[in-house]
């Protein structure tokens, strides 16, 4: 199966507490479905459900359908073997403290076999810190120390970007930009030089590095297999209109 | 200077072409402001200024007093060493994709020394095939194939985290969560040691891997100064109201 890899994120809940706007609600709903998260659990939503939650969801309805709403933190949190904090403030609490990205590999690695919540707090008042001690890690999003309101969505963006790369998440391969193997790439250098050659641009009594500064060039843009062939239709381009033009010239 | 390895977010331009809904401005500028990127450039927003882009920018207002306005992307890419058309969709054009993480690293290089763009497209079409072709590069954010629709300010918050992160940012340090060194945690083993042979939990002469045990669990606990103090303390408090136990039964 391709998506083994992310399996783990079948094991992981988002849960927000207390959340006031049920824009924000939709808008996180959107947010872990892009990344392939679909259990999402409320806490005492202030005014939910709400067509602004559907409407910010854009689409990601099935979340929003599936979620469930609990009366407490403790119900929501039921049968998870990990529970983290998700707060951009530091805090006193007795949990230890990681960054984003740290956590996320922690929360893979016991998604691997059992439940993992993410916890989210109220938009204006984050996460009381008993419902932080309630968890047994605390993650936090680095930020600029001046302006450290992130919306409550943007962080459970966050989030859940992290957990789906610590899954090992990569784009679809390109089948278009298929890099050149080596021998391929030297057969090119080798057209390369016999052409500037041929049009007298390189001296090979005084080459002046001519062809390291090329392949230099040409190393940094790492060349694909169809570049290749444009680059040698090119070469062999210009070698004919060469050709032509000194059969012109001796007429 | 403590923010140095920050400054290339200095250098950092994020570019919004032909944005429709001046709330996603707002929401951009905030997820910028939070990361520490300030400078926003619009190509041709439909509605701007507009209140909805103030209040979705909850305080970021500084970035949107600054941001410019120009009539094409060319005037928007004035001065950019390199510019970055992120997009999700996969595209036929000439230009590399990589991974945003990819993509952040190569930026703060070149954000160093000179400015670099990252462009964006509009919410419903993204960018045309002429926009990004006008960049550099192409990076994208990996999404779930069956529902890759990111919102704008999501995008723009997830390529701000990771140029911060790029830059090396870190969360603030914790003085309360010091880590405790080697011979402190080792005296608070010898202390731990010698309280349980008192108590008679532990029997020197059948020791049951008990303190190897112990020791297990404390270090993956990964203890800190303050709380082996606290742990000391309790240890020290056993030993006198045993002995104060004693007194009392011989009484």
């Amino acid at each position: 199966m391709v998506n083994r890899p992310l399996e783990p994120l079948k094991n992981i809940r988002i849960v927000l507490c207390g959340t006031s706007h049920p824009g924000n609600i939709g808008a996180a709903a959107r947010a872990m479905r892009t990344m392939g998260i679909t259990d999402l659990v409320l806490v005492n939503p202030q005014r939910y459900p709400d067509p602004q939650a559907l409407w910010m969801a854009a689409g990601a309805t099935d979340v929003l359908e599936a979620a469930r709403i609990c009366a407490s933190l403790g119900e929501a949190l039921s049968g998870a073997a990990l529970a983290v904090a998700c707060s951009a403030r530091q805090r006193d609490v007795a949990v230890p403290m990681v960054e984003v990205r740290v956590a996320a590999v922690q929360v893979v690695t016991v998604a691997q076999q059992r439940p993992v919540a993410l916890v989210f707090g109220n938009e204006t008042s984050g996460l009381s810190n008993d419902e932080v001690g309630a968890c047994g890690l605390l993650a936090s999003i680095p930020v600029d120390a001046d302006f450290s309101s992130l919306n409550l969505a943007a962080a459970v963006q966050v989030f859940s970007y992290e957990l789906r790369m610590a899954c090992g998440a990569t784009l679809p391969d390109d089948k278009s930009q298929t890099l050149a193997t080596h021998e391929v790439v030297e057969a090119f250098y080798g057209h390369l030089e016999r052409t500037i050659i041929a049009t007298g641009f390189l001296n090979p009594e005084q080459p002046r590095k001519l062809m390291y500064r090329l392949r230099r060039l040409f190393a940094r843009a790492r060349l694909q297999v169809e570049e290749i062939n444009i680059l040698r239709g090119i070469l062999s381009s210009l070698i004919s209109t060469k050709a032509q033009n000194k059969g012109r010239k001796k007429q």
